[in-house]
């Protein structure tokens, strides 16, 4: 199990290790929530991984900052970066408990889905399949934002999450993409992605 | 001290419940990174207060769920609604966590500001005051999203939060909005409320 595999050490600078693991434990709220909503298996196994992934982040943050820490001053301000990698932690635990409830099949209560109802952005996942018009394609190219209200906040490739990525990043074959968008727009982007939709012209 | 005191049941639908725990958590969140931000005491403060909120919330919400499980199967699917709602009382209590860096004068580790540096979205707190322009009008009369991509996210009136308030809900002199936008339209809105900027005009 990969929990009891020895993490390697390799010097991060902190703020680094914190951006990624206060971006990555929001992301998962959301990706849990989406999950729980879409009743996606699949999705809720990701936000499981992720959460390992956030785990192995804490623990080499805690080196860097005990080694950071030279006298008692360092080590006060260095609580303060360690009480927010706590909290990332504490979020990354809420995201996977949610995911939890679809990976073990208790049922999404109609109250879960209700309380989306109102929500005006929803996420959706989509993964770029051959013949898809937006493989290969830079995500500016694609012009999302204008052309469908949707936002690519995500990319897995291979074993790996791009979060957030630079408007310069292709969008290759294979792609698992996480939007988020107004439920027309994301739609029609998992249409293209997926290769049921063959114009990127409006 | 309150969180002493009794809590007095209401019925209220555990969907409503659910709804206001999820968005305040996530609001308090927001919140938290804010106050460590900028190093507001006060906002920190009422993080902390919002986490009785919760608190209180997943009291109710905890007796509703009792109440409606009369056999095996109300009670599975219940357990997801309850999963959800520890949720947000972990996210709660991970943003109370934050705040509390602030309260407690621990210091904001630079780092801490690092990692805010790339995004693009800051929260800003301000006071209507006497003589503000925007006093007494209607939100939607305000036009923050086209006019400086400004969102009221949150309205403290009295001891009250007004949450994701309704476009057609008024402010009024002496309430504390909470604006989410870009750093330069929510500097330009705080000086309209506090009645620096005296022209709503573009």
């Amino acid at each position: 199990m990969p929990q009891f595999e020895k993490i390697e050490y390799k010097p991060i600078p902190v703020s680094e290790l914190l951006v990624e693991m206060k971006n990555l434990s929001e992301l998962m709220i959301d990706l849990a929530y989406s999950a729980a909503l879409f009743n996606d298996k699949e999705l809720a196994e990701d936000v499981i991984e992720l959460e390992s992934r956030i785990d192995t982040l804490a623990y080499l943050l805690d080196m860097e900052i005990m080694i950071a820490a030279r006298d008692a001053e360092d080590a006060e301000t260095l609580i303060g970066v360690s009480t927010v990698a706590a909290a990332a932690d504490k979020i990354s635990d809420a995201a996977a408990d949610i995911a939890a409830i679809v990976t073990r099949n208790i049922g999404i209560h109609p109250i879960i889905g209700e309380i989306f109802e109102k929500v005006e952005e929803r996420l959706m996942k989509a993964t770029v399949k051959e013949g898809s018009v937006i493989a290969g394609k830079r995500i500016d190219e694609l012009d999302l934002a204008a052309r469908m209200g949707v936002d690519i906040i995500a990319i897995r490739r291979n074993k790996d999450w791009i979060l957030d990525p630079d408007e310069t990043a292709h969008v290759f074959l294979g792609d698992i993409l996480i939007t988020r968008g107004a439920p027309m727009g994301i739609k029609e982007f998992k249409d293209l992605a997926e290769g049921r939709l063959k114009k990127l012209e409006d």
